[in-house]
């Protein structure tokens, strides 16, 4: 089942540089494994912003939440978890 | 998977009353089919609106939209999902 | 009667481990309590957020403020109470 | 228990004006025995508007939402509930 | 005149303790006052948060202002004000 | 005492053009009574919109509320008040 | 580039059964070339609405905004656009 | 000086044709009009909607109202202004 | 050219309480100064928080934001500024 | 492509002065790089806020992303885009 997850980084400016690193960092190796493992199928960058919207593919909401929660940044995030249902457009063009 | 779903009616006053009638029946009907069923677990009356908040299960926003898309009053509800992930706290107490 | 209660956990990343922790393993003893006291009915955590939705049962609005308060938690919680009335879907279920 | 109802009256301009009419006294009417049956305990004109906030006292909010929904605007009405807890200062000022 | 006055307390959970202790039992005392001189007509709490709702009394906004500046909490409030005007069901209630 | 009220005049395009004539010269007319009674100190255009601002002067929100009530487009009129106190600033320099 | 398109439909449940018809099938052929254009690359329900979110592929937003135009269903669609940017993640991912 | 002026159209669908082509071919005229007199400087389309965003000149804001009220389509326009200061990267850049 | 400006002081209850007083002074102090320049027209506190509404004459934005930028406790202000066009009432008032 | 770019600065008052004059002077210098680049077309100061709206031009939101972020100030900056469309107005005017 998919998820549209919307996440915004309140990393605070006054977080001392190398702890924001590392952070970053880790985050970013979490991001590729979770993309790896198929839970991440797309994400992209809010311009202007320490933001992102993706697509989750999780087997439901406690496991979307495992995967999020796995992110380094997590306590500084604020995440807005949307329910996708199946599209008949989408059903109908793969049918054809 | 349990979703909560705020549901508002927005039938407008203006309409006959032998139709606002057949279309109240008819939503009674389905809503206790879907009791039946198990898909509807819990429903409550918002006190002083034409609104509910109920738990519904369902195998994923798919299907939910589905359940929701069969009430009779459907055209005129406005709604909204929550996914919702177990608690460890029931998780717990369950394992006790 | 019965309450639906939203709660978003505030506690800033920047709270001592330690301190977190005790504050966490109390919150879960207390939330176990009320849910043996038949205070809290169902919990479920909002997917990738430290936050949850409940339902809460209490014999009045006073009651109700006093089990949330005694969460070892609340000087941190922002909460939002909605009163909930029996829906006739409910009662009509029960009937049969 | 005592609750605080906002109610903002949607009546629209267009309305046939003894219809209007009929209703408003109708309103008043079933106001007046709300009163006088202790459920409406005050209740204010919130001005330049055509809404209203009141005390309501019921057992619980199944009987609030009965006393609502016997107000002959109810199907216009655009209500707000907040359940509402004994205050310690009026518990300490009482005890005095 | 009467008024509605919303109260969100917005202590934040790190003052000190004796701090806080010593701001609620100075806010209790002026609040007893505020009571007793009728500018405070009834109060309630905000069930599960910080919060008020009360129905002040007072000759206009200016003195209303200087009741709630009176409050030891003042500096931490975040207030709301809704000026009341009488409801032509409480004028004819009184007039019977 | 004075009232910062701000009203959005929501007159549909739909409705005829002599009842729209009739019903802005109405307007017209007898807001410049409420400008001689004193009762409207200030008016301006919010501009792009059919709005305003204004500045009320009367006894209390029960007063206000009848002038407000007076004008003929009162039915059509989305109106919000804010009660307004002395600011020092003011009372400072009258007193210079 | 890419951009996420949030899409309300307000159709009124008023309209006539044979047009609402008439354009619902004519919305799903547009929709179908879309897709088949590349322009729109995915597309979900949103569940219990008659609402969809989707990811769509422009040149630029002028030409987004002719594919959305050419919806039969758009004076009646309620629409938010968002602009996406490449996140490093997936930039990171595609290097690998 | 510089207003910024976001303008959403609210024309319903079920407006005569006819009626709504001789409003947008009198906009469109008028529109022409207000840029070759130098009241709108620049007009941009908000992609998905019928909703435009521009940056229009005009000795005050009472100039403002009367070049927007000019506007055929009006009575349906819903209007945000924002008044515009000169920013000191313009002023700096038109030094060097 | 008039405007209505909104301003709420978010001055931290933590500041040291010497350097709070010399604000506050020095506010005041050039609050006269733009009230004896004819640039702070009307001036009131909104009841119960720290917090005015003011009626500003300024040539034009540009001067408005200098005025508000010349306040001590500029940093601390969150303004909302609206521009006010001339009401038809009072110039038909003023004509008379 | 053409954006609209509204950014709120939010430096804490409490950020040391050098280290705020350090930002405010690299913040101006990029700016400027950036008029001279033709990324930023128009830029205004929103009055009595430390806020601009600009006019962003970028091959894509991907540029415009990494325009934004080599600001000194992006890390205290809370940024909204919105992507625009022609407007034909525009390309009417442009064709005469």
């Amino acid at each position: 089942m998919e998820f549209l997850v919307e996440i915004e980084v309140r990393l605070p400016p006054t977080i001392a540089s190398t702890e924001r690193q590392r952070l970053l960092v880790a985050e970013m190796a979490r991001g590729l494994e979770l993309i790896q493992l198929g839970v991440i199928k797309r994400i992209w960058r809010i311009p202007g912003r320490f933001a992102n919207v993706a697509v989750y593919d999780a087997k439901d909401a406690t496991d979307l939440h495992s995967a999020i929660a796995s992110l380094p940044l997590f306590p500084w995030l604020d995440v807005k978890v949307t329910a996708l249902a199946v599209h008949p457009l989408e059903a109908e063009s793969r049918a054809t």
